[in-house]
């Protein structure tokens, strides 16, 4: 039986005791929590982003705390078990998820089908995650146990079938998974058929374990909302999916390198000095009443740890594995644009934001654009599993109401 | 850029004009919406419950004035457009429907794969509708009109799945869609090979009507959530039908005629009344503190709408078409069942519900109870794809808090 959706009775309640005029708008407009904004749905051990204090807190630990240090398998425990594993239970996470990263045969049908179709990577996840009930030996059990061996088949999945649409999309054969590998470097092993360096595997792990989890997100909450009424994880994990596509999840990393690629041309072009080019560029898109992307944070006041954290990654990665010039370029242009920015906009927090030094890092790690936000999911499914178990506990269906501003009392005519 | 979910700054404003005790109390914890329940998100003119008065109004009509007399195709002209379709217009939507109805090569191979791991119906339909992504000619394009082609695309292609996998489950051969036939017609038509009745068709089209939309449940809110980010349709509707799955969404018919087929085969083992047998029944079960299913309402106080008409359509149904039998004893049933019922637990309105008549009238229309379910994704599928439509006006992302209680500073171990 579904529930009602009418006014509040508390509403009611403060209508019937107020003045006739207040009663009556009361009466008419009950409060709206647009977009839920404000509104506080549950409380989680699994994160706490305080944006006045520019903190991350990713069960219990200061994001620049682990973030860096730990393998993806570590924090995965972490949030699915809310303590640290020891050595032995992180060999046996790693083991029994790189024993689980083969896909089923309708799985990569559906991929190739959606390769034909050149879909976006975004859209050929959903379709193949949901799938992966077709891997679930007993999809009624409903243990503890049970749930938490779904949430490893399917985070163990996830980069395979964007690494395997990740080549289909090139007309390249998809690669095997090999269990020798770590889960991070599997991945990178399987996009581009060759065992990644130590610093650029540590490079993507950090990255991984930066964004493995992020508050009440609008795709975690969808996950959450689904499991709420007892549904399923694949169910929850392809909604999630679902809402991480939207450009206004934000989240996932844009192309926020473009304006360095477009200043290095105009550079190349006119002869002058990046920093000039730079200069110009800031002052014209913001002339045109255009953004710079990849600067300012919306929500971290002070600072923003997780472009503290991956700035830090990238910096080690070009100086071991990369591309030096690159690196110099990006991070002149990234100079000019700061004080461009502070003297047009003065007062305003405009640092280089955690998107940039994103898609400095999986630029930097070697994968295309087109795979930046699908990586972003890759990485976040095991924040999503984490937040389904949490709800799974709690047990609480999570349901809204509306109100209803149509009309009332039409008449359906007779013969339709 | 993910939002934080720190403590609203109401409520931290608040918390610092408090006593100390209060502000330390209030700043630990804020209130906790749980479960949404009381929070209205957003005003829709699609439907509205009306618990107290035992009102179900759907875009401005009382169920009662439209249901049994609209087609399907007039509700969802109804919804997309708020206003009656003219004669041609429903004429035009039903023929632009019956033209989307074949699924593409990919989707049939998923409920292939689905059938012989023998899944329910619901994943595969949520497995299906997730591939449909593959039969949008322009994913990018954002126009409105280009919303409702997907819509009509969505809508055409929920009965033909479900029909499909029926068939499939009972290893028969999928039927083609037939263009002659209109929505509700066709359905029937391709999960039983013979054209339906027009006394039967018109009883599962009342059924569909009834249930096309009811406020913001928990389905209806996921496709809203995850269309919020910009996401798409298909994204949005494979959410829905994922928490449409869970058993404590409701809405979803359940098996309630079970109990009258056990109390029939009682009274032919013992040859004792129905009736006798009925009452034995019910004293039985709530003497054991079982619950009886099919009777009482959670929301609407005075009287369903849908059970009023629903039973209308049932009693109808019965007197031409179907097992007059069957429905001569599932009313002795259920007379003796409300009137025990008001016996032993007297003061409580435990009427025969929405439930009750649903399993009543898929059963005579011919449905096995593992598609009730299903056709209940079926019909809703039209609501979704309004509110998803209503949503997508609004573009207003709609993305919660959350409350950390986890633990904090904690100190990550050298060499994991």
């Amino acid at each position: 039986m579904e529930l009602a959706q009418t006014t509040p009775s508390r509403a009611r309640a403060a209508a019937a005791s107020a003045s006739p005029a207040r009663r009556n708008r009361r009466a008419l407009r009950p409060v709206i929590a647009r977009g839920l904004k404000g509104v506080v749905v549950t409380d989680t051990r699994l994160s706490h982003v305080d944006g006045e204090r520019g903190e991350l807190i990713v069960a219990g630990f200061p994001l620049e705390a682990f973030a860096p240090h730990a393998t993806y398998e570590a924090a995965l425990f972490l949030l699915w078990h809310d303590r640290i594993p020891t050595p032995a239970e992180c060999a046996n996470l790693a083991a029994a998820l790189a024993a689980q990263r083969t896909l089923p045969e309708p799985t990569l049908a559906v991929l190739a089908a959606a390769a034909a179709r050149a879909l976006p990577t975004m859209d050929a996840l959903r379709m193949a995650v949901s799938t992966l009930t077709l891997t679930d030996a007993d999809p009624s059990a409903s243990t503890r146990a049970a749930h938490l061996e779904r949430a490893l088949g399917l985070v163990a999945r996830f980069p395979t079938i964007v690494a395997t649409y990740g080549r289909l999309r090139q007309v390249l054969h998809p690669l095997a998974p090999r269990e020798d590998l770590g889960h991070v470097a599997n991945y990178l092993y399987m996009l581009t058929g060759t065992p990644p360096e130590p610093a650029t595997t540590r490079a993507l792990e950090t990255y991984f374990n930066t964004v493995i989890d992020h508050g009440m997100n609008a795709s975690t909450f969808t996950a959450r909302v689904i499991v709420s009424t007892r549904s399923d994880m694949v169910s929850a994990l392809v909604g999630a999916i679902g809402a991480l596509k939207g450009p206004l999840h934000g989240g996932a990393p844009g192309p926020a390198l473009d304006m360095v690629f477009e200043i290095q041309r105009r550079a190349a072009a006119s002869g002058r000095s990046l920093a000039l080019e730079a200069e110009a560029y800031v002052r014209e898109t913001l002339g045109a009443g255009g953004r710079i992307m990849g600067f300012g944070h919306r929500v971290y006041k002070v600072r923003d740890p997780r472009a503290d954290v991956l700035g830090g990654a990238a910096t080690q990665l070009f100086h071991v594995a990369g591309n030096r010039d690159l690196y110099e370029t990006v991070r002149e242009v990234e100079a000019v644009v700061v004080r461009i920015l502070a003297e047009i906009k003065p007062g305003r927090r405009l640092d280089t934001n955690v998107e940039f030094y994103t898609a400095l890092l999986l630029h930097g790690v070697g994968l295309p654009t087109e795979l930046f936000a699908p990586t972003f999911a890759v990485a976040r499914a095991g924040g999503w599993t984490a937040h389904v178990l949490e709800q799974i506990e709690q047990d609480q269906l999570i349901r809204p109401e509306s109100l209803y501003i149509g009309t009332c009392n039409r008449t359906w005519p007779s013969g339709h």
